[in-house]
């Protein structure tokens, strides 16, 4: 195993894990809590939770979705109602010690329950629908698995929509708008590569009809489900009484949808972007997209500090900050940008002055691109611009060179034993996916309809689908 | 007592109580959750929230607070260290059933404790001071009062700041800039007048050397706590070995503040500006601040909704939407929005089309202005402005005329009994406040030092502070 460099942070090569968390801890994304299986969402994480933010908030409000707030706890017999959600979730309800009430109550692992309650108290007419709320908010589920910072917590923060129409052609249409949108989002924001599927019948939502999945491939080979839309059917409308009057005066139940995404896609960006020199950032989720360092003596400062502020000026079209602290030299300077992600860093001392340059140097590639000073502006944007699409071509590069088709079941095995992204013939059957745990360890991150027959790698039988097969966070 | 109106809304003046409650339920800013205690934040309510979110948060940048966010769940432990606190909170803790960990853990009513846990890790030198963090989150207070919707509930949302620093001054200083950020929000966002004061010892924040807060005065005399600001001086740093490594080269313990408003500020809006007819959102902190009413025939239709996309167009530096559903009667929408309170109706009907003008209704006031089309975007901003004004205005004319002067016991509690804020000498200790509790149901809401002394209306003793007392939500 290689040595951690002069940065304390382990080669991504030999130890992808115990790079994760130098980079985490270096890079001040995360601490970890007192509480097992918590974490501390520090600073330069959470400035990227509210880019993601802002930008699937917009996106919400232009399709009129509206955000709401509901209670953290959730009675005991709400999550009795539904059968299969029940089951899903029973295991990971933490409960709140007994009050007064004498009824239990767990912290939320997931809204469903409590929103569709009041949904039967706010739906009445075909008037009142489409209905279609968002909150976001913290959740808690009890994970008994390893945890890691962003990837798998006990608690951590998403967005969840809920929605629920009158037909339930509405009800498929907007799961798949949503899932669209979560890999857009991913593409552009975050230059992450997912890959959009239908969950096989055990690993779907537990209550939906349908899940619609992104998933990711992180260097390890193992897949990250980075988002997810459920078509629930009438299931949930069903348990919880949420009928309305249609256009024919008749009592009809919805159709309903939920979605969400969450602080993993955080870990994402780290994961997947991230080399031996810590966190890099995709411009366009970087809260800081360029630092200007000055460097000078006590004889030069006073003319470079005058120099950096005209420069910040020239570039307020993106966002940039200067490190002016005192009592830091710019190397030190350097490597706490560099382990931060920031994407460009622009130095300026006297030199440059006399040259009327700056020097200007990609977090992505090292590369170092001198411009005259009064190309500065477009060549700043210029360079974010071909950040962002170089990390997005390159992850994308390496997830389809990762996908590779196997037969039978030893072709699968061999795929995920290199950290492939193994498609098989796969039933969507809750037997062959148990069969596929059993065998590989892995299962199937969602599946595809073929166009031809084939023989299922666990059952052996002919079928129409295609299991996408991977280990997994 | 009065009968409700049509509106199913009770009268203010007859029944605040009742006319609170059926405002949040018409106006569907909340809605009672199924947990004793909770609320449901509906988008109307919530609307005001991401307002008060955007113009703070934008504070909160400027000041170079950063956002962060901690663990839902705190050791038990961790309540114990520092003995004020302690105390303070122990009553309204809930914990969270046995868990493998062995120790109990409760849920935040506040993230001093865990916070400050971590500043000791993270803080070593003088260069890592200050320190300033903030998160958005929600928090429980296992409250055992009659709950109401915003003002009290187990539940609620809110920021809190916490910030260390190399000396007490910065801190005192930064208590104070806080508290007067929240009363220049609350008077230019949301038009609510607010009196600054210190706590008295007795009602300071558990664990604070001083408390400073902003209280509203709602229509029933009753005072609310707006926000608070504390400066926690060094007894968490002593508790949580927060040491800092000073200029001086020697081992120093760090000064705090911390600091925060809630949710409870939605409550304080509804009540002060609300009235018989529902709610009435000061324009600035109106998601939506004008409403445009299209009025037609079959025969009108098209030529009307073809103007009033244009006057949309006109209108682009106003929050506005036009309201077109099929199926609802212009009378029944000038219900709905001035219900939830919508600044400013706009009508628009084939006779103002004839007639080159719009009608537009202040929901303040009720005025109707009638404009020529042409000036329909200056006197809209115009309008918006004049109602934030009003409101302001009339606010703070009924909050300056509740205030009194109480010379003895018998004045503060005829004074209370009539709804005013009286002002009386008060000794700031444990035993006056408590006697005034006694003897009058209320207690200090702050303190003030007075230029001469005078006679304590509890203690007998002479005294150079005066008590703003009234009974609080």
């Amino acid at each position: 195993m290689k040595e951690k460099d002069i940065k304390g942070i382990m080669s991504k090569k030999s130890d992808l894990s115990a790079w994760y968390s130098d980079v985490l801890l270096k890079a001040e994304l995360a601490d970890y809590a007192p509480t097992k299986g918590f974490m501390i969402i520090r600073p330069t994480a959470y400035a990227i939770w509210e880019q993601i933010q802002a930008r699937f908030d917009a996106i919400l409000k232009e399709k009129a979705v509206k955000n709401v707030y509901f209670p953290l706890l959730i009675p005991e017999s709400f999550f009795k109602r539904e059968a299969e959600h029940a089951k899903g979730f029973a295991p990971e309800l933490a409960y709140v010690q007994e009050t007064e009430e004498g009824e239990r109550l767990a912290i939320r692992p997931t809204s469903e329950t409590i929103m569709y309650d009041s949904f039967s108290k706010w739906i009445r007419s075909h008037r009142d629908l489409p209905l279609k709320l968002n909150q976001w908010c913290n959740v808690l589920r009890w994970e008994v698995k390893q945890t890691k910072p962003f990837l798998r917590t006990r608690e951590f923060l998403w967005q969840e929509g809920h929605c629920a129409f009158a037909t339930e052609r509405e009800a498929e249409a907007n799961m798949m708008e949503i899932i669209l949108e979560y890999q857009t989002l991913c593409k552009e924001l975050l230059a992450l590569p997912v890959m959009i599927g239908r969950k096989s019948v055990s690993e779907k939502f537990a209550g939906a009809v349908k899940t619609m999945t992104i998933e990711g491939l992180m260097p390890d080979g193992k897949a990250l489900q980075c988002g997810t839309s459920h078509n629930l059917g009438q299931g949930f409308a069903k348990a919880f009484n949420v009928w309305f009057k249609g256009e024919d005066a008749k009592e009809h139940l919805v159709w309903q949808t939920s979605w969400g995404i969450s602080t993993r896609l955080i870990g994402a960006v780290v994961m997947v972007h991230g080399d031996d020199k810590g966190l890099v950032l995709p411009p366009r989720v970087a809260a800081q997209q360029a630092v200007i360092v000055p460097i000078y003596t006590e004889s030069t400062k006073s003319e470079v500090v005058r120099r950096v502020r005209e420069l910040e000026k020239q570039l307020k079209h993106v966002r940039c900050f200067v490190d002016e602290r005192e009592g830091y030299s710019p190397g030190w300077k350097f490597n706490e940008w560099e382990v931060k992600g920031i994407p460009l860093r622009i130095e300026l001392g006297p030199k440059d002055i006399e040259k009327k340059q700056v020097v200007i140097v990609r977090r992505d590639s090292g590369e170092k691109v001198i411009v005259g000073e009064k190309e500065v502006a477009k060549t700043t944007e210029r360079l974010l611009g071909e950040i962002q699409d170089a990390l997005y071509r390159k992850a994308e590069h390496t997830l389809r060179n990762k996908i590779i088709e196997g037969k039978r079941l030893k072709d699968v095995q061999a795929g995920l034993e290199k950290g492939l992204f193994v498609k098989a013939y796969l039933e969507d059957s809750v037997a062959a996916e148990k069969g596929l745990k059993e065998k590989t360890g892995a299962n199937s991150r969602f599946i595809e309809d073929a166009n031809r027959e084939g023989i299922c790698v666990i059952t052996g039988k002919k079928v129409k689908t295609i299991g996408y097969i991977a280990k997994n966070y």
